[in-house]
C-alpha cells in the first residue's frame, strides 16, 4: 500500500515513538541509501564516514542519531538506534510479499500430518507423517519436513529447506535455501581393528522462536539429548552446528563458522566468520570472537577474543612463519641471554 | 520389538560377546545418559569425568569397562570398549525405519534405469538414463541420481542428495541431504589474456561400502581419471573435496574441512574441522590432523599435526600478531646479541 | 562424432592455431594422461616433474610447450600454454550432452515465466513469475528460479540449484548443485535489549557472463544495492559470498572462502581455499591470498599475501604456540638486553 501513496515523517514517528526534524508531511515510499536515492526515498546514517552526506543527499527523508541531526539537509526522524529505526521503516516500507494459503497440488503431504489452514505449502514440498505445520507457515518449493517434525507459527522455510524427523522449530523463524537441520550427527565409536561403527543419533534439534538460519547452514541432531538453539539467534550461511551444541539466546555467528559436538555458546555473543569452536568447549554469555579465532579451551569471561594473525606481503610471512616454528628454542636462548647478563652484570657490579 | 519388553543383559551379553556384573535378567528398552535416563535405559560410560555418575545414575543398567566396574551400583556389560559396545546395543534397540519398498509415483525415473525391486524411490526423486539402483537402497525424497550412476545395495540417501553423471557409490552408505558427489572440479587453465578456460572434468568419483557422508559435504570428479573415497571413510557436514583427491580407507574428516586437488590421504587418519589440505599434499596413514590446521606439505610420518593457535584476548593478541609481523628481524636481533655477548664473553676472559 | 573416427593432429593445429611436430595424420578421440592413456588418446604435459613421461607414455599424441617438444618421442601439437589447448582440444572431444529443449511435464512453470523454445527445464523445476529462462539455458532437475529472476543465454543450471528472487545470471554461466543465489544478506540491527531487528534486504545479486559457480556456494542478495559479480568469475564450492560484496572480471576464488559484506575484491585476482576477508575490505586488482589466510585489512598492491603458518608436529606447535602468547613481552625483554648491552657496550668503551 506505501508503495503508492508512501506514508508520511509524522505517522513513522508516531508508529516508532521518535521525533521528526524539519517537515512531518512528507511522503517516503521506499528506502534507500544517502548516496545514491531520490526524494522518494528515506536514508539512515550510522557510520561517521557517511555523516557528511547529510548535507549533499537528495533523498526524501533521513533517520540519524541527536548527535546528527543539526548536519541534516533533509527532514528527519531522530532516534538513539537509527539502524534499528530503519530496518522497521524497511520492513513497513517492503514487506514480504504473501504467499497464497493452501497446500499445492504438486506436495507430497502425508495424510497423518497435520497441515494449518493459513499455511503455504508450495510445490514439490514433501511434509512426512504426524508433521505439524503452524499458523500462516510458509514452506516454499522443494522442501522436505520429515515425519514429526513441527513447524511453528509464521516460520517461512524460504525453498530446498530440510528439516529431519521429530525437529521442531519455533515461531517467526526463516530459514533459508539449503539448510539442512536435523541430520545425524557426526558420531563414531572407534573399534579395536581402527573401523569405525556408527552411533545411532537419537536425539533431535530444538530451534526456538525469531531464528534466522542461514542457506546451506546444517544443524545436526544430538546423540542422546537435542540440539537447542534458543530464541532470537541468527545464523549466518554455511554454518556447522554439531550434534548437542546448545547456543544461547540472541547469539549471532557469521558465516562458515564450525561449532564442534557438545559446544556451549552462551547468550548475546558475537562469532565471526570462519571460526571454530572445539568440542565440549564452554563459552560464557556476551563473548566475541574475531573472525577466523580458534577457540580450543572455555572462555568464562566476557570480552573480545582472537587468534587471527592478518595477511602479510608472502614472502615476509613465510620467513616469519619459519621463525615462528622455532619460537620455543628462540625463547630459551633469549632467557639464557638475560641470565648470563644478570650474571654478568653482578659480576661488573662485584668486580 | 524391543521397544515392547526390552532385552536382557544376559541375551546382550552372549550376543555381543561380553561380560554381565550383576543380574542378568534385567531388561533395557532403550539407551540414554547416566544423568537423565531412567531404569527403562541403558547407558555407557567412558570418560572419566563421568564415573562418578556410576554410583547414584537411576539408569536399568550400565556399560562400563572392567577397570569402572567396580564403581558401578547397577547391573553392568563389562567390555574394553564401551563406546563401541554401546552403539551396537544403541543400532539393536533403536533399529532406523525400514522405508517402504517400491518407487513412488512423483518420482522420475528414466525407463533405462535399473531399480532393484527392494529399493525404496521417495517422491521427487530424479533417476537418470542407465543408472543402477541395488538392494535395499532408500532414496529419500528429491534426491538426483543422473545418467549411468550406480547406488549399491542397502545405501542410503537421506534426502535432497546430488548425484552426477557415473558416480559409483558402494554398499551400505549413508549420504546425507544436501550433499553433491561429483560436480565437476574447479579445473581452468589461464589464457594469455587472464581470462579461464575450463578444463572439461571427464572423471568421475567412486565411493566404497560403509561411507558416510555429512550434510551439504561436496566431492568433486576427477578431471581424467577418478576422485576416490576408499571403504568405511567417514566424512562429516560441509566439508570440500576437490577433483582426483583420494582418501584411504577409514579415515575420518570433521567438519568444514577442504582439501585440494589430488591430494592423497592415507588410511586411518583423522582430521579436524576447518582443517585444509594443500593441492598434491601425501599424507601416509595414520596421521592425526588438529582442528583448523593448514597443511600445505606432505606428511611422510604418522603422529599428530597442528598449526592452530588458540584464542587469547583481542588486545593481547593483537600485540603479539604485530610483533608476529617482525618476528624474522627480532630472530635476527636475538643472533646479533648473542654473537656480541659471546664475543664479549670471550674479551672478559681474555681482558 | 569424434568418438567414432577421431580428428587429426592436423586439423586440430588448424582449428586451434598452433604447430605439429611429426605424423599430422595422426587421429585421437579423446584426451588422457601421459601415464595411462593409449593410442586413442592426446595428453599434455605442463609440471616438469611430468616431462620425462613424454619418452615412454603410449598415448597417440601429446601437447607441449617448445621448449619441451625436443623430448616427445610421440606426434605433438606445440604451444605456448599447453594446458589452455589441452582444455579446448578436450572440450572439442568430449562435448557436454545436449538437453532435449522443453518444458517437463513435472516442471511447475508459473504462467507469466518467458522461457524461450530452445530451453530445457527438467522435471521437479520451479520458475516463479515473471522470470526469464534464456536462449539454449538447461534447467536441471529441481532447480528453484524464482519470480523476477533472469537466467541468460546457454547458461547451465546443473541441478537443485536456488535463484531467488530478482537474481540475474548472464549468459554462459554454470552453476552447480545445491547453489544458492540470492538468500537474504545477514543484516541485522542491534536492539537496546540485544535482540536483533532483521533489516530487509532489498538489493538482489547480478552475475556477469561466462561465470562459474561452485557445488552448494551461497552468493546473498544486497541489502540495498546488489551483489555483483562480473563476468569470467570462476568460484569453487562451498564459498561464502555476502551481502553487497563486488568481484572483479576473471577472478578465482578457490572452496570454503568467505568473503564478508560489502567487501570489493579487484579483477584478475586468485583467492585460496579457506581464506577469509573481513567486511568493507577493497583488495585490488592482480592480488593473489594464499589459503587459509585471513585478509582483516584493505590490500593496495598487487601481490601475493598470507596469514598461514604450516602444520608441525602437535607437541613442538603446542610449545611454539604457547610462546606465541607472550611474544610481545619477549619482545620487550629482547629490546631491554639490546638496550643494556649497548648501554654496557658504551661503559665498556668509557671504562
Amino acid at each position: 500500500m506505501f508503495r503508492q501513496e508512501g506514508i508520511s515523517l509524522g505517522e513513522l514517528a508516531e508508529r516508532f515513538g521518535c521525533k521528526v526534524q524539519g517537515d512531518a508531511s512528507v511522503r517516503v515510499t521506499r528506502v534507500g541509501t544517502l548516496a545514491a536515492a531520490d526524494e522518494q526515498a528515506i536514508a539512515f546514517v550510522a557510520r561517521p564516514k557517511y555523516v557528511p552526506l547529510l548535507e549533499t543527499t537528495r533523498v526524501g527523508a533521513v533517520i540519524v542519531s541527536p548527535a546528527n541531526a543539526s548536519r541534516s539537509a533533509r527532514p528527519a526522524l531522530i532516534t538513539p538506534n537509527p539502524h534499528a529505526l530503519f530496518a522497521r521503516v524497511a520492513a513497513l516500507l517492503h514487506p514480504v510479499d504473501r504467499e497464497e494459503p493452501g497446500i499445492h497440488e504438486a506436495a507430497i503431504v502425508h495424510e497423518t500430518a497435520q497441515i494449518d489452514g493459513s499455511a503455504s505449502i508450495a510445490a514439490g514440498c514433501h511434509v512426512g507423517a504426524g508433521a505439524r505445520i503452524g499458523r500462516d507457515v510458509v514452506l516454499g518449493p522443494g522442501c522436505v519436513v520429515m515425519k514429526g517434525a513441527v513447524v511453528g507459527d509464521a516460520s517461512r522455510l524460504v525453498a530446498r529447506v530440510t528439516v529431519c524427523e521429530r525437529v521442531r522449530i519455533g515461531a517467526r523463524c526463516i530459514v533459508h535455501p539449503g539448510a539442512v537441520l536435523g541430520a545425524d550427527g557426526f558420531g563414531f565409536a572407534p573399534n579395536e581393528d581402527g573401523t569405525w561403527i556408527k552411533v545411532p543419533q537419537l536425539g533431535s534439534v530444538r530451534i526456538g522462536d525469531d531464528v534466522e538460519i542461514g542457506a546451506n547452514t546444517t544443524i545436526d541432531r544430538g546423540a542422546l539429548g537435542d540440539t537447542i538453539i534458543e530464541d532470537g539467534v541468527k545464523l549466518d550461511n554455511l554454518i556447522q552446528i554439531a550434534h548437542n551444541v546448545h547456543i544461547g539466546a540472541h547469539t549471532a555467528i557469521a558465516a562458515c563458522v564450525g561449532i564442534a559436538g557438545s559446544a556451549s555458546i552462551g547468550k548475546h555473543c558475537m562469532i565471526g566468520g570462519h571460526a571454530g569452536i572445539a568440542d565440549h568447549v564452554e563459552i560464557c554469555d556476551g563473548v566475541t570472537i574475531l573472525a577466523m579465532t580458534a577457540v580450543s579451551s572455555s572462555i568464562r569471561e566476557p570480552g573480545t577474543y582472537s587468534s587471527t594473525i592478518g595477511a602479510q606481503e608472502a614472502s615476509r610471512f613465510r620467513r616469519n612463519a619459519a621463525r615462528f616454528r622455532h619460537l620455543d628454542e628462540l625463547t630459551k636462548e633469549l632467557r639464557q641471554l638475560e641470565k648470563h647478563q644478570n650474571h654478568s652484570g653482578r659480576e661488573d657490579r662485584a668486580g
